[in-house]
Formats: structure tokens, sequence, C-alpha cells
């Protein structure tokens, strides 16, 4: 940046604020964009850093910038006035249901992988973001160091070194737990589906959010379970009091959330809601499975808590991976079951034997030499960047009548569109011109949510997902123009 | 061998093997090592290469030693006359019933991996017979060849190159198959449950051999299935007979076998019983789950074919891995599921979404630089080996009435013993001189086999084994004299 003559008239450093202001609002900077330093700006506009300060608190009061600890300031999506307003708690029927969602959603998953595609349907964020060359190094370090022995002897308990590096992460939500309360596995899902069919048998009723994660679905399906789905806001997450209606009405023998950035919706539930809601299982001895796999992807400088924080009972089986925040297709996940930690591990035991000894220690290795955390630093930067740019491209582009809200974490943007928008076709159409999505109906039992649409930011945005934006908002215009339909909007 | 005078006053190559004879009868050559090379012998005693080979040919007439094609001549176990009769036919109550194996089967697997104890009772061969450090060599090259858009993107379908190198070694059998009709999994644990799953629902009946490995009694357990435990025997595998006949009364669902080198009898269905086996189901329309992790580690130049190989309708779903004959750890499996291949392929990707990417990478990187199969070849000759000298160490220690047969492949025995030898009392003898054996009872939906057990010769013989022998044949002959049972010998 060079020196620019600020505004004459006002106070310097109101001059400030509305030169930076009026390059946000020319495009100039972009949200997402970091402002540039105060050491830097101090000489660009020959000001004092006070100055810079009081220009930078001035604008962070009125929405346009905020602070990231430790990095600096940046622009911010929008402010408030001109944000699609968000959508309403979801309103799923009621009563138990059995899952039939496979041929749908893998019809829907075949083609997020095409080449050459726009994957904003995609459930995986780009590998561009992980340190892969650094793994690849620990995977040979890791591998040099395994004994012959260690090949048949892990086998079962697996990397005890991983399970420790594993343990100590627990420590920051102030969670102890040992080494042989961990279970590793084959990735997150499969410790989700084997806590799943450790406090279930067939034709149990288990709970899940709405819309809730299709890996949810298919495992119920899988393990002849039914469904009840509870309404869920994509801020906070799941309504309690209608959870407390349906443990009392329904009996459910689990229930399965994703407590932290959840999929599709983004949702996270605040501590002290997660706290009522493990209160609340206990006084009902229901177990939580909680997907946790975007724990580590929030903003800002505190990690939210997962709801095993606050357990007392081990009632909470914790299931998390490497694969979001480090390592995809490693397929190096866990769980700490809590009670139930001897019959996973015997179902784990039984279904696949142990986890792949050489990625196991490539993990650990990985772990061991450290700068997990400073991958996480600049990982949840570009992540947070990235949902700016999606969040603003969506209110920018997207037609009157969709609801968003921007998340706090991860990297899936809900659209709630028009109720003239058919999502599936509107897949469809968007197939056609190269870009995936994800449509909402994939995140129900019951095929609900067909005008939502899942929207993922897991890719570096650039004029391809500007572009593919734009043709996204276009055919859901054309399909409000071509609609007959003029049912009032409602919520799925 | 120094220059030895042959015994004068008969042919010469009379009484040459008259003279190995008498080594081997004295110890100095044992059963599984390899004569001196009819090079080295020529000099030894000054003899020409046809006095050797007419030597050998009688020694070989008599059964004392046998020709291994490219490798030599083996002192063979035992002439025949010497050894221990061999088990009947196994006679399991008929009948489908539920499993529930657990807890004994967990408790002593958790023995097995004690350290510093003799593992008589493992699943798994020594590490130390495995090309460990090319491994390692090509987890590294096919790391650093993984692009990393292929981290994310070989997910669901996994490693394209080790499909077509796993469909090439297909050929040797004259099957032919795409590398879409393979799906790769988490080691054939994994693809054995996944084809179970496919095929069958809750309730349903399955036939397995008796006995059976663990695997498949946990498996059914865990699917909420019914076992029908068929007669087995030790040396051609399951009664096909019998099995007709269960086919018509139970109209099972399924039927699971290991047919090649059986665990935990060793036993080998011929290839004619397995074009039986594969026409008896085709007329029923019953799917066969074929265990083949054993195919590989065969005597002699020719494999014995899979079942699959004589499969025309689609019906075998065909499961193996490399963890038994080139990467125990890596966990990288697969199946041929045939007509339920779809199936097969969407609960993997349901249960556990793919396999790990740079694991697969490192295997189909050994694969392709060759010399799979010379490893292959050595390990073949280690393991028949250590089969001579496991069986010859049985046949020369156990006490009378004790009946086994030589597996004609894999590293598992057989062993029956007297009826009065209590086999998990001989594990609980055996585990405090830090002996572990898998005991019979492991090995069956209702425990039965209470006087059996299988002894692994994964090991490389040393002094430990010959002494962990020893051991248990004493404890055997003890057990034998403190029973006042008295009833005469059957068969579990």
């Amino acid at each position: 940046m060079s020196t620019t003559a600020l505004p004459s008239g006002t106070k310097r450093y109101e001059a400030l604020a509305t030169l930076v202001e009026r390059q946000i609002d020319r495009g100039m900077l972009r949200p997402g964009d970091r402002l540039p330093s105060v050491r830097q700006t101090c000489i660009a506009h020959s000001v004092s850093p006070s100055t810079v300060f009081q220009a930078y608190y001035l604008l962070e009061g009125r929405g346009r910038i905020r602070a990231v600890p430790r990095s600096g300031y940046y622009v911010t999506a929008r402010p408030d006035g001109k944000l699609l307003p968000e959508p309403a708690t979801s309103r799923p029927k009621s009563g138990p249901r059995t899952c039939d969602v496979n041929d749908f959603v893998f019809e829907i998953l075949a083609t997020v992988r095409a080449p050459g595609i726009v994957p904003l349907g995609s459930a995986l964020p780009a590998a561009a973001l992980f340190p892969l060359e650094r793994l690849r190094r620990a995977l040979v370090t890791g591998a040099r160091r395994l004994t012959p022995a260690a090949m048949v002897a892990d086998l079962p308990p697996g990397n005890l070194a991983l399970k420790r590096e594993i343990a100590r992460r627990y420590v920051q939500y102030g969670i102890a737990l040992a080494p042989d309360e961990i279970v590793l596995t084959h990735g997150a899902i499969e410790a989700l589906h084997l806590c799943l069919q450790a406090v279930t048998r067939p034709g149990d009723a288990v709970v899940v959010e709405s819309p809730t994660f299709y890996v949810a679905l298919q495992a119920l399906q899988r393990l002849g379970l039914r469904a009840i789905e509870v309404p869920t806001h994509v801020r906070d997450g799941i309504d309690l009091a209608r959870l407390a209606e349906v443990l009392d009405l329904y009996k459910p023998q689990a229930i399965w959330l994703t407590t932290t950035f959840q999929n599709p919706l983004g949702s996270l539930m605040p501590n002290d809601k997660k706290r009522e809601l493990v209160a609340l299982l206990a006084r009902h001895q229901v177990p939580l499975i909680e997907d946790d796999v975007y724990g580590e992807l929030y903003e800002g400088p505190i990690a939210p808590m997962p709801a095993k924080a606050f357990d007392g009972a081990g009632l909470v089986l914790h299931c998390s991976s490497f694969s979001k925040c480090l390592a995809p297709g490693y397929r190096v996940g866990w769980a700490a079951p809590g009670r139930w930690t001897h019959q996973v591990e015997r179902l784990k035991l039984m279904t696949s034997l142990s986890g792949s000894i050489p990625v196991q220690a490539a993990i650990a290795q990985y772990l061991h030499e450290g700068g997990f955390d400073r991958h996480l630093r600049t990982l949840r930067e570009r992540l947070r960047a990235q949902r700016d740019r999606m969040f603003d491209a969506v209110n920018r582009k997207f037609p009157p009548g969709t609801l968003t809200v921007r998340p706090a974490g991860g990297y899936f943007v809900w659209v709630e569109l028009p109720v003239s928008v058919d999502a599936v076709k509107l897949h469809r159409l968007a197939l056609a011109d190269q870009i995936s999505i994800a449509p909402g109906p994939m995140f129900s039992a019951r095929g609900e949510f067909r005008h939502h649409v899942r929207l993922s930011c897991g890719q570096p945005w650039d004029r391809s997902q500007e572009k593919a934006l734009d043709t996204l908002a276009r055919l859901a215009r054309e399909a409000m123009a071509g609609s007959t339909d003029t049912v009032p909007h409602t919520t799925g």
C-alpha cells in the first residue's frame, strides 16, 4: 500500500477509518482479506500507531473488520444490515422412522468425484490445505523406527505412542484419558459405526439432528435402527426442549450429534448448551455418540469444548480423526467411548482387527515432532478466509428469499433457497455446468430440505469458485422464474 | 560335509543312501533340512552325479526325502509307518445355532500377545518371514508418487494401480476380473464382514466348517446370524454329502469356508472337490464367502485353485489380503464379490469410506517393482520346513492316542489329543510356562473340540519351539495320568 492522503476536515483516525471503509466498499479490500499491519499503515499514512488502533476500533465497532489474536485485522463478510436473513429452526416430522437413504446418497456422491468439477458438494477440504510433504517424511521416519515385531505385536492394541499423543490433546479440554481409553480406528466413520453398534440393538430408536450427516443415516440403516430427527438450528444446534420431550416420549437408545460445526449446518452448540445436553442425557441415561471431526476448525483463540468435557458419567462416546485437520486419506481416527470402551475395542478387533501400523506410526511421528498446532493455526485462518469468501458470495449473488448464516467454523455453508427451487434439480443442472453441490434431501431420513443445499468452502477461493457461485445463483433464479409455485417460504 | 567313507559291500548309490538315512535317523539331518547339493555330495564322497541321483531317488522312494523343484532335496517329516494316525471327520451337532464365542475367544487372544511367550497360539506368522525393509522402501516411493489430489480423490474407489495388480494375480487361476470388480478393504477381515453382511439379514442361517475360524463365528454373532456347523475333514475340508443335506434341510442364506489351508485344520479342498462344491451351491443359488488368505502358502509347483475359479454364476465372494503372505500390519485386503460387488462397495463406503491411501500405494509400488513371486517362493519354502519341523516334533513327542495330519500348506497343525486332555486347561498350564496355544473350543459355536489344539508353525524353528513342544507333550501326558476318565477316544 502506497502513502495515501487521508480525507481532510475530520479527526485523523476517523479519516483513516473512512478511507479503509471506502476501500472495502469498492472491493479493493474483500471479505476475508487481512488489513495491512499497524506498522505498515503508520508508514503508509504517516500516522501514529494509536491513530491506526483508534481507526481499527472504530471499524470493528461498525462490524466492518475484526481482530484475530496473533494474526491481525480482517475484513468481515458484510455489514449486518445487508446480510441475507438466517434460516429458522428445522421442523422435521416427529417419531421414529426407518432410514432409506442409500441409492440417492450414493448417486449424488458418485458425481462429486468427476474430474474437472468445482467440488462445492465435497465433504472434504482441498488436499492443498494439508502438510502432505511433512506427513510423508513422518511416514518414512515412522516406518524406519518400526521394529519387525511391532508389525505383528501392535495389531490389536494399536500404536501406543499415537494413543498417548491423542490423550495429550484431550488435556486442553480438561479431559483426562489414559491411552487405553482410546480405541484407534480406521477413520472416524469406523469409530462412529462401532460406537453406535456398541450401544444399540436392531430395532432401537436413535436421535439425530435435522438435518444430519448422511453417514449417520446410513449407519442407522445398516444396523436396522430407526431415526428420530429433532429440530436443529443452523446457529446453535439441536433444540434441547424438543430433545427432552423426545427422550420422554420415545425412549431412544442413543443420540448421535455433531456438536461442533455440524455437517451440513455448520452449527456450533455453545459450551453451556453442551453442558446442559450432557446433564439431560445423564438424567435419562442415554449415551451420546459425539462426532467431533470438525472440532479443531474453529475461529478465534478459544477451542469450543466437546460435550465429552462435561461428561462425568462416561455416557459420551467421543469420535474424531485426523482426516479433516491433518491427514486426509491416511484414515486414522479414534473413539474415546467412555463406559463402552471395552465393547468398542472388541467390536474393532472382530470387524477389522486393527488399524494400519505404518500410517499410525506416521501420525504418531508427526505429532511427536511438533508443528501440529502451528499447522492448525494456518489451516484455521485459511478456512476462515474461505468461509468469509463463500458467505460473502452467497450474500451478494443469491436471489432474494435465500436464507443463510455465516458458520463459525468448519467449511460448510448451509443455504436455504426460495421454496420454488428444487435442490435436487438444481444439483442436476449445476452438474451439467461442472459444479457439484450437496442437495438438502441427502441429510434427512425422509428426503426433507428440498430447497436447501450445503456448499463446501473447503477449496481455496479462486475465479472458478466465484464463477460457480454466479452460475448457481443464475440457476436458482431461473428455477424461481420457471416455477408457478407460489407456496410461501417454509423451513424443511 | 567332509569326505566320508561309504559303507562297503553294496552298490555305491545304495551305500550313499544308507549313509544319508543313518544321518537322518541320528538327527544329524533333521526334517525340513535341505540335503547338500548334488555337486557338493559328488565332491564329499568322490562319486559321480548319477550315483548321487540314484541314491536320492532311492531315498525319495522310501519317503525319507523329497525333491522341491528349483530348490533341492529335503528331509521329510517321518517315514509313514511311524506317523501318528489322522483325526476322523468332525461330527458337530446339527442344526442352526446362535453364536456366543466372544468372552472366551477374547480371553485367549489376550494371552497370545504377552511378551516373552512362545506364540504357538498365534494366528500370524513371524514378522521375520516378510520383506519388511523392501516394503518400507516401497512405502517411501509410493508415498512420493502420490499427488496431493490422490489423497482425496482416491478415497472411495481406492488405488487403481493396486486393483490392477490384484486383478493380474487372478489370471493364474484363469479368473478374469476387471479392476472395478475388486473392492479394496482394510484387511481380509473387513472384506469377509462386508461380504457376509451383503448376502444376509439378521436371523439367517449360515454354513461354516466344523471347526471354523473364530472370526467367522464372531462375524455371525455380530450380525445376528445363526451358524450351521458341517462335518469337516482335516485333510480335504467340508463334507459335501452332509453339506448337500444341510442345504436341503435348513435353506441357509450363505456359506463361509476357507477352502485352502483352513484355519484351524490346515485342510486343503482338492480342485475337483471345489468344482463340485461350486456346482452344488449353484444348484441351490447359495453364495459362498471364500476366505482365501492362505492360498499363496502352498507346497510344490502348482497353486491350488480357489473355488472362485469354478464359479460361472458370480456366486463366490472371494476374500483375501496381503497380511499372511507379504505385509502383516499394513491391513490391505480385498474382496472380489461377484454379483454382490455393488453392495459390498456400498457397505465399504458406508462403514469406513475407503482404505488408507499411503499403504495401498506402498503395496501397489511393491507389486509393480516385481519380486513378490520370488518372495513367495522363499516364504513357501520356509513355511514348508517349519511345518515339517512342527509335525515331526508332534509325532515324536506327543503321547500315544494323539491324532494329527501333516498340513499341505499354511502354518497350522491341528492336533487331537487323547480325550482325557482338556485343551482349555492345557492352555492355562502352558501359559504358566510361557507357551500360548489355541484350544479347540475357540473354533466352535458350541465349545466343541475340547481335547484339540491348533499349533502355529509360523515361527522359525528353534530351541524355544523344540522346548515348548517338550513341555506341551509333558503337560498332555500329566493330564492323561491325572485323569480318571477312561472314555474312549472320540472326535469332537
